[in-house]
């Protein structure tokens, strides 16, 4: 790095080359990533010296493959997320011999970027939980898709009765003519209002779905009716979208879901847990390992580090292991994760073994209690 | 298919599996995409008979792999993109044994989906070609970034009077310090409207990007200055902006970028091809094969086959094969694709073989000569 081109970032990715020609396949990846031209063709000086990405290491990863990580001018992002998304992995997106690893932004990008406005602890507060002894978040999902507002409602109404923190929308659940956005988050959040008289406090956290115009008259409607939370799938609105609109105006804690942000070749962590918290999400869902996807334990532990490690300002955002999780898996997962974690259980709730005196409210009730026992434990 | 649910779409997965397992994952692939929960435990018939996805057909396709053909209730959208793309590949993204290969939208959705405002023809109108003999388009990129708009302008009056019809941004130019987008596209403009006053024509297409407010201020300065396109990277901005921003405020045609589009398991003709057309795009951007990107013939041609085939009253758009292309491969390319096509050559304008005489000018010349002769060859 030279002295008068201070503010550079890293991205480090995993290529797959002949070791004879990663010298010049890496090179080729920076002028693809930076300025798409080659550069005996660039007659500028400003531009090959601040704006061009250069090759900064080139490192072995094994099995024809290595780390080549670049140094990126930070103003080519112009402190924008999407442009730096474009500048991340634009065109090298299709192209499968690259993965994107890593990403560790300067200082300006960190000042630019908007982070979590909320966080983990913002979530603590909301909830009323910060004087308590830590334990995890509790976390359910109102579905199927294709109920009735108030069908949704009833539901809603037994899970906060149980004592679940958070209540989401499944994240199917957008804006159909079966459970329009505007009544159902009326319904929903006046069962969750109701419940909360008997002195449990639970947050609501309905799904975003559309273009702007629409998602601006949802966040009036959630703001309106007083809603603790909202979900947003980050890959599907758009990550400007998120950063400028849904969180400039949310003002409440975001949840992220993955949808449609499998199978990219960007490392989990780095998407999941560092990329999302950068851009405003307050806690991550991600689909935990032996449940019904494929991410293997050490990727799930990696997205919770990158989720709550120390980020320069940033504040650390809570990570939500889900995807088939039950409540015999809840001791275990505050092992693995500690209790600074948000513990979803879905469809297990709806569709455990049904014994006598089973129930929907049983069953969350369960999970709760499990969490507060687990929790105290590792305490 | 019932009678009394009419309106469903179709999606085929490839999936792999065990010839054994197949029947198993392609249910939970059914549920997985619409209720996400068993079966088992949905209690009303709505639910069961209107909004669960059905598996409609299972074909082996070789090498542990099966195709799997997947009904949903069109409903399930609520008839917006963003839905659409969660109900398509939401939660299966995240499967990697799972690829989204083709979408056929039933007539609800061919209606609800907003499709090119301009389409082909509208290109033709725009350049004034519609009387003329039909020939492919031509189109080349300022680049590269961190130029002065001053700079940009300059290279877009020489690429205007060599007769180039359509002149974008690189898609990394876009709101960075040394070259604001409304001051950028200002003096491009009138670059490009100068050498229009020697009797050619050309568009300008600037780059959008960002979030909902910059992009409505972005649209706002084109419209100001009688831009004649706009260039969009659907991945980055999110397709429910591109949708209901872009797409309405635009008024002019827009040229989608596949920026980002690389990183997700659906095939290029499906998102590139037909869903970014639903989407309203008016010509696709894609990495022809032979150049600096991995799609092969077979690929390229099926996506130029989805931007421009019978699809309902869905206009046809340009294809735009580009990523490395030269004029030498111009013939061969009108050959491949016909005279239905936009050609793209970025840098090989400002990196030929520089010879006496040879210049930026001379070069672009060449290929828009090039290309009225390959096209009436073809013609």
């Amino acid at each position: 790095m030279r002295n008068d081109d201070p503010e550079r970032f890293g991205a480090t990715y995993r290529v797959r080359a002949d070791g004879r020609e990663i010298q010049a396949r890496a090179q080729a990846l920076a002028l693809e990533q930076s300025i798409e031209m080659p550069l005996a063709a660039v007659t500028q000086d400003f531009v090959r010296d601040r704006v061009v990405a250069r090759v900064a290491s080139i490192l072995p990863a094994g099995e024809g493959t290595f780390d080549v990580t670049l140094s990126f001018a930070t103003r080519t992002t112009g402190l924008e997320a999407g442009q730096l998304l474009n500048m991340l992995f634009g065109n090298c997106s299709l192209q499968p011999d690259v993965e994107l690893r890593a990403f560790e932004p300067d200082r300006e990008l960190l000042q630019a970027l908007p982070g979590p406005r909320f966080g983990l602890d913002g979530w603590r507060r909301a909830l009323g939980l910060q004087g308590a002894a830590a334990r995890p978040l509790t976390c359910t999902a109102l579905k199927p898709q294709g109920q009735s507002p108030q069908q949704l409602a009833e539901l809603a109404a037994t899970f906060a009765l149980a004592g679940i923190d958070v209540i989401k929308d499944d994240h199917g659940i957008a804006d159909q003519e079966y459970a329009r956005f505007a009544p159902r988050v009326a319904a929903i959040q006046k069962a969750i209002r109701g419940a909360a008289a008997s002195g449990r406090r639970a947050l609501y956290a309905p799904t975003l779905s559309g273009g702007p115009r629409r998602l601006r008259e949802q966040l009036r409607v959630a703001r309106d009716e007083g809603v603790g939370a909202v979900l947003v799938c980050p890959m599907l609105c758009g990550v400007p979208t998120l950063v400028e609109l849904v969180r400039e105006e949310a003002g409440v804690p975001i949840l992220a879901h993955p949808a449609f942000a499998g199978n990219v070749r960007i490392a989990p962590d780095l998407l999941l847990g560092r990329l999302f918290r950068l851009f405003g999400a307050d806690a991550t869902i991600f689909p935990n390992f032996a449940g019904r996807f494929s991410y293997d334990r050490a990727t799930c532990l990696a997205i919770a580090d990158r989720a709550r490690e120390n980020l320069g300002h940033v504040p650390p955002i809570l990570p939500v292991p889900a995807g088939g999780m039950a409540t015999e898996r809840v001791d275990e997962m505050i092992r693995q994760f500690g209790n600074d974690v948000m513990l979803l259980i879905g469809g297990h709730l709806l569709a455990g073994a049904v014994t006598p005196g089973d129930s929907v409210l049983a069953r969350a009730a369960a999970f709760v209690e499990r969490v507060r026992q687990g929790g105290a434990l590792t305490h």
